[in-house]
C-alpha cells in the first residue's frame, strides 16, 4: 500500500474541497478516503484525504511543494504523510503490565502498522516481557533528584532512535513540561478514569469512594497540564455497589486496553486532528 | 435556512468529489456539510453534500438539470433536496402510545423539521392525544376481511395529503407488500428487539424466555419481508435475571422512543442512503 | 398488594439474616424479595427484605415494636415501610420541561406508585402542562432578595401537603442548605453530566468545550454541597466531533429522562440505602 | 480462604431463607455473601450463600449430610462447594488465539482461581503459546471420519485429568451431543455474535451483510443445540457503515475476550445457576 494522506485545518470558506480534490484528480490520484468536518462555532474547516500514489503524476518528493500553493491560498495548517513510512513507537511502562501486553499482542496480530523498537521503564518488572518479544529494554530508575537528568537521557534516546510516537502504557512518572513539549501531540497517555472526573492518582479508589455507577478510561495526548490534554477516546462500564474496588480495577483494566489501543491505532493511521485542546477523529 | 442537499451513489472512480465540489464552487455555493463513504467490497461511492443556496448562481429549478450532466458521466443514482421544503409525516399507531407521545413532544420541541398533519390508527385510543395536539385522526378498523380495502383507502389518504414519510410508531398491523411497495424507503418502523434477533410478535416475551442479558430496539425501513428492511438505528440496555418481563417492557420502551426518533430525524435531514438492504447514515 | 419492607444497615456479624428471616417466618410472612450486601471495607451489613402481610400474625401497627428487639440486638439503623402507603411527590421545575413531561407520562402509565399532587416552579411556563394533567401549580418567583423567604414558604407547603419526595426536574434554583436539610435523602436531583465531572451550571457547554467523547447524566440525592450528594443512577451516550452543542443537549435530555425516572422509581420502591454519601440500590 | 458455598433452587414457599441461614448461624458460620432470587412466573426460589468455615461446628465432610434434611424438606436441587478446592480447567482452541492468550494472562494475573493443566486443539498453531506458559498441549486433528473417535479420546483425557470445566476459546469444531452431554453446564463457549442473532458460522460476516449498527458477543453453556445453550454474559459495541468487516472482527475480538472471561470467572466462583435454559448470575 502506497498512499498519501493530507491532514488539513483552516478557516472555512468557499472552494477548499474543490481545490484539494482537483489537485488530486488532475494529477491522476485515486481518492480512497475523504472526510471533512466544519466547526461552525469557530468557522474552522478540517479535512483528511487519502489517495493512492499509483499513477500519481507528481513525485512523492514534490507533492508537498506542489500542494503548498493551495495551502497558502487558504491559510492552511497541514501535514502530508505517506503510508509506506513505518512509524517507530516507544512504550513507557511501570509495574502494571496489562496495557503493555495488550499493545504487543495487537502489534503481533498486525493491528498496528508500526515498529516497536524499544520499551522504557522506571522499573525492571517488564524486562522479561520485552525479552520474550525481542524488544530492547531501557531501564531509567527515577528519584526526585534524578528525574530531570533521566528525562534528558530519555529525550536523547527518543531522538537517537527516531521515535515518532511515545505511548504511556500506565507509566507512573509524571512527565515534566520540558519533556512533553518536545513531543507535541506525539505522546499518548491512558488515564484510568472518565476524564475530567478523577484526575491524578488512584482514580479507581476515587471512583469507589465517590460511589459512581459507571467507571471509564480515557486516552489523550499528554500536555503540560496533568490529565488535561486533548481526549482521543473514552469508554465506560457499568458497576454497582456489589462491585469491590478490586472489581473496579479488573473491569477498568479491560477498558484501558481497548481505549489505549484505539487511540494508538487512530494516531498511526493519521486519523487525528487536534485543535483547541480537542480532537477530530476521522474514523 | 435555504440549503440544497445532494445524495449520491455510484461506482467509485477518479474525479467524483472534484467534479461535484467544483460544480458547487464554480456556481458560488458554500458547502456546509460534505461526507463521503466508499464501500470497498462493492467499489461503490456514496456522498452527501449540503450547500447554502444564498448567492448560488443557478436557480433552484435548474439545479437538477445542470447537475444531471455530472450525474450521467459517473452513472450516479442521486437525489436533490431543498431544506425549505417542509416534509409531511403521517404517524401510524395502535394501542401502545409511548412512541407517538414521544414523537409529538419532540416535534413540539422543534427536534423535527416537518409537519405532522395526521395520525392513522386501527384503534380509537390515541384519538384524545391527537385532539390535544390538534392533529387530524383517521380511524381505520382492520379485520382480515377488510385489510386490503382499508390499505387502499390509506394509500389514497397518503397521496391526497402529500405524505412524504410514514412512521409506524408501534403500529400492530403488518402492512401488505402492496402497501409497502408504494412507499419505498419512506416507511420507518420501530421493532422492539435487537434485530435480526426476535423477529415478529412479542419480542420482549421472546427475549425474556431466551434469557438474554441485553435487550434492544431497532428502527428500519419497512420492506416486503417482515422486520427485515434496512436497519437505520439500534440501541440496547443491559438486563439481568432480576428483571421481570414488565421491567423489560418498561426499559425497552425507553429504547424504542430514542431509536425511532433518531431514525426519523436522520430521514428528515436526508442523512440516509440505502443500498444492498443496508444504510449509510451520514451523521 | 399489601407488603412490608424493611431497610436495614448495621455492623456485620453472625446471625443477622437468620434472625430477621426467622422473625418473618415465625409470624407466617411470605418473603417476596430479599437482598443483602456486605461492604467488606467498612464491615457493614445492608438488607432489604419485603414480605406479604397476608396471614402475617403481627398487626401492622405492632410490627415496628416487635422488630425493634432484633434491631437493638444488632445496633441496626432501620426503616419499615408499607406498600399500601401511597407516597406524595412534588415536582420542582423551571423552564426546561422534558423531565417534567416524562415523569407525568410515566406516572400516567403507572410506572410510579405515587401521587403527584403539586408542581412547584420559579417560572410560569409549566403551568399549562400542570393544568392539562390536573395538577395544582405553585408559582414561587425567586430573586436573590426573596430566596430565603420563598424557600420558607415552600417548606411550609411541602409539610402542609405531606410531601414524601421532592423531585428536582431541571429546577434551576440552587436550594439552600437550610432547605436541603429538612428533607434528607428525600430530594432527588438530575444533573446533566457524568458526575463528578462538570459540576455546576451549563455542563453540556463544559463537556463540549472539553471535547469529551461520551456525555452522561446523573441522578442523586441533594445535599448541602452542590451536585455532590449520593449518586443513585448514571447513564451515558457516545458523541463525536460531528456533534454540535445542540446535539449534546438533545441526546443528553434523553439520558436525563431515563436516569431521573429510574431514580424516582428506585426511591418509591424503597430500594435505596444511603451510607457514606453512597447508595446501595437493591435492584 | 476456606469458605463453603451452597447453590439452591426449589419451589418457593415460606421459611426457606430462615431455615438455611439458621442452619449456618446455629453452627457458628459467618455468612459472607447471600443472594436470593424468586422467579415469580414459575414460583421458583434460587439462592447462593457463602460462609466462612472458620469456627464452623460441622466438619466439611459432614456438611452435605447435615444440610440434606433441610434440602429434602423443601425439595431442593442443590450443590455444595468449597472454595479451597481448586478447579481444573481445559481450554479448547483452534487457530484464532486471542481468547486463549487473554485467558492465560488473566490466569497469570490471578483473576481466575483455578488450574489450567492442559490445552486441547485440532491444530498446532497454539502449541508455542502453551509451551511458553508451561501448559501441556494435546493435539487432536479432526476429520469427518475421525471426529467421534477423537471425541472419545478427548472425553477420556478430561476424565483422567479430572477436568472440572472446559472452555471453548474459539474452538471451531462443533462438539457432538454425546460429548456435550458428558459435561452438562461444564462447557463454556464464546460465540462471536449477539445471540440469538447470527447463529452458526461466520457471524461477523453475517452481521456485516445484514448492516446491523451494533455487534455483540455471547458466552453460554454448550448444549446439544448449536449456539442455543443458557446465556451467561453478553456485551456489545457500536459500529457504523464506516467500519469494514475487518473492523468488526477486531472490535468483536475485544468483546469476545471480555465476555468469555466474565463467564469463566462467574463459573469458577460458583455464581451461576441454570434453569429453563436460562441463567441466574449471582454477581
Amino acid at each position: 500500500m502506497d498512499n498519501a494522506i493530507l491532514l488539513i485545518s483552516c478557516p472555512d470558506r468557499k472552494g477548499i474541497i474543490a481545490k484539494v480534490t482537483n489537485f488530486i484528480y488532475e494529477n491522476a490520484g485515486n481518492i480512497e478516503h475523504a472526510d471533512q468536518h466544519i466547526d461552525s462555532q469557530t468557522n474552522t474547516f478540517f479535512m483528511r484525504i487519502e489517495w493512492a500514489l499509483k499513477d500519481f503524476k507528481i513525485d512523492k518528493d514534490n507533492i508537498a511543494k506542489s500542494f503548498s500553493h493551495i495551502a497558502e491560498e487558504f491559510s492552511m495548517e497541514w501535514k502530508l504523510y505517506f503510508t509506506d513510512k513505518i512509524q517507530r513507537v516507544a512504550i513507557f511502562v511501570s509495574k502494571r503490565l496489562h496495557c503493555l501486553y495488550d499493545l504487543l499482542l495487537r502489534h503481533r496480530a498486525k493491528q498496528f502498522n508500526c515498529e516497536i523498537p524499544l520499551i522504557v521503564s522506571n522499573h525492571l518488572v517488564a524486562k522479561e516481557i520485552a525479552d520474550s518479544f525481542n524488544i530492547r529494554y531501557f531501564y531509567f530508575p527515577v528519584t526526585k533528584e534524578t528525574k530531570i537528568e533521566q528525562e534528558i537521557k530519555q529525550i536523547s534516546l527518543m531522538r537517537d532512535e527516531g521515535i515518532d510516537l511515545i505511548v504511556l502504557a500506565r507509566y507512573t512518572q509524571i512527565l515534566s513540561p520540558q519533556f512533553v513539549n518536545v513531543f507535541p501531540n506525539r505522546i499518548i497517555n491512558i488515564h484510568h478514569s472518565f476524564l475530567p472526573a478523577f484526575v491524578g492518582s488512584k482514580p479507581y479508589h476515587q471512583a469507589y469512594r465517590k460511589g459512581v455507577k459507571i467507571i471509564g478510561a480515557t486516552s489523550h495526548y499528554a500536555t503540560e497540564e496533568l490529565d488535561a490534554g486533548p481526549i482521543i477516546e473514552q469508554d465506560i462500564v457499568r458497576i454497582s455497589h456489589r462491585n469491590s474496588l478490586q472489581d473496579l480495577i479488573r473491569e477498568g483494566e479491560d477498558l484501558e486496553k481497548v481505549v489505549l489501543s484505539r487511540a494508538v491505532r487512530f494516531h498511526l493511521e493519521r486519523k487525528i486532528l487536534v485543535y483547541n485542546n480537542k480532537t477530530v477523529i476521522f474514523d
